[in-house]
């Protein structure tokens, strides 16, 4: 007799059918790169997340996380930023579904300069102004803002991992803001 | 001996310039499409400017002007989204010179969808969120806010001078708005 | 004891296993149009697949399919273009992942302009250039090449599945081609 | 009396007029990376040209000029690679008018990360893959093909005027090839 709660979301998967498909299929994910903005739109900031592994050591990230069964690529976007910065960073988000970097992660390097190890992941990338004050929760020991510069400074993107130090740097470039 | 007022922009065309220049290079536009947007980033509403013609024709258009010596795109897409809605739009410029689309005006019909017997224009097309009130100076009459669906009914798109329509249209589908 | 031949691909999904997933996961797809283009890359036509569905209802269709574990957007892009156009379409691959467009595609309708009743699927969709001669296989029919007029027209995006007219009207209204 | 031959593009300008109205208008141009590509549409190869200045130094240049009065923006770039990589390159122009960067170059730095001693230029730049051979024409002394790492090194980012290395990493780093 199974006397648990029944699964709020069961179309969802259980974390042993997620790493069963995560060898199986790629995953479509979103991710984030939390800016500052002037009055004319040009990044001031660059918002990154400061996270320890379960070994402890320290890497720096991006907002990212799968799209769930049913949910537009903004409503995951939306969910991952409100998750990643707390619920009064007022990101805004995108008006197009179009994003400004697809990457894709691969388990095995040299298919592409992504990689990440537990999963085939294909990330829909965009560049997400915040506007209010930013609480990282979960896993996230704090948000750091630095310029567009220092963000991709060599030491900077030493810490990020699976290749998101060249991601950022990607779509920095593409903004004028380096 | 010249008693006029120096002039401000020196490095700026006279009307006379302008009116012969026109007739020898393209000039760069820059094209805002405002919309407000709900919390998801999704479009809710369409902003189409009323404007009378020195004859008294009505017509309805965008947000729209040329990019000047020595301005970046940004600061002329801000320029004139102030011009044309007032200082409290409080639009959220892009944060990429990218545009949306990209729209050749023409002063002779048949080498795109668009003309403008004016000028040769080469207009970059951005979606531009505005939070704030519109309050159009300048010759623009009143702004009207439109469901996505229509403000590309078949009865504005008529009212769209040098194939506006076409364009909003054609911005309008690729964020899936329509 | 099983005697069959073992799976070629051991990370991909069994039937079941597929349609198991489809109902709990987003499945990211790639969708491409074909496209016949002049000397300056300008589309003078467009390519629509003839499908007969297994109740013998005929459809337009475009070039479209899963993007498999492993494979990188290209790959499947090929793959797929390959499976449909035939070997020797040639097809003029993009130099980038970023897509013209990205359509999702739920099972019910009103969260997008896209429906698959089969399964929530996000498509990045490419206009892709082919330079060879079509021999379509599989379940396709035949292909036709129309003018983008023609291929956005009422009758022709009434049979075509699943809001793909919309899409087609879309990417095509981004190249100036309508 | 004038007794010269009637100008062949009346509205065109006369050098001494361009030289005028640089300095008074933004100047649209187009701009093409010239690239090899495999089957999948994955750049294996970057052309860049190799410029001796009046002054004879020496400088690696894209592919780039202005769009004339009444031409396409398709056109200005078939006729600027025709130019600068022979009849023979055979280059297939993008689907679409909608650049991979646009850059902004500005007499003085500091408003952008490009500079033109010139003038201030608006640059829509494309991704071109050319199929056939290049024989450069004109001032370019020859055309270099380098890997996408080899054409960002250090090294040949240093002999690019006016940040042009900068564009070239940015429009790599978006197709993935870096």
């Amino acid at each position: 007799m199974d006397l648990r709660t029944p699964d709020p979301n069961p179309g969802w998967l259980s974390d042993d059918e997620l790493s069963q498909v995560r060898r199986r299929m790629p995953i479509l994910c979103v991710e984030a790169i939390p800016v500052r903005v002037d009055g004319l739109g040009k990044i001031s900031e660059v918002g990154l997340l400061l996270r320890a592994s379960p070994e402890g050591a320290m890497s720096r990230m991006l907002v990212t996380g799968r799209v769930m069964y049913g949910e537009t690529v903004r409503e995951a976007l939306f969910r991952h930023l409100e998750k990643d910065l707390g619920p009064m960073a007022f990101p805004l988000l995108p008006t197009t579904p179009l994003p400004a970097q697809v990457a894709e992660y691969f388990p095995l390097p040299g298919m592409s300069p992504f990689t990440d190890e537990r999963q085939h992941a294909v990330s829909l990338v965009f560049i997400v102004p915040v506007t209010g004050s930013c609480d990282p929760r979960q896993d996230a020991l704090e948000i750091t803002w630095l310029t567009p510069e220092d963000a991709v400074s060599d030491a900077n993107m030493a810490e990020m991992e699976g290749g998101r130090g060249t991601l950022l740097r990607s779509a920095l470039y593409g903004t004028g803001a380096l």
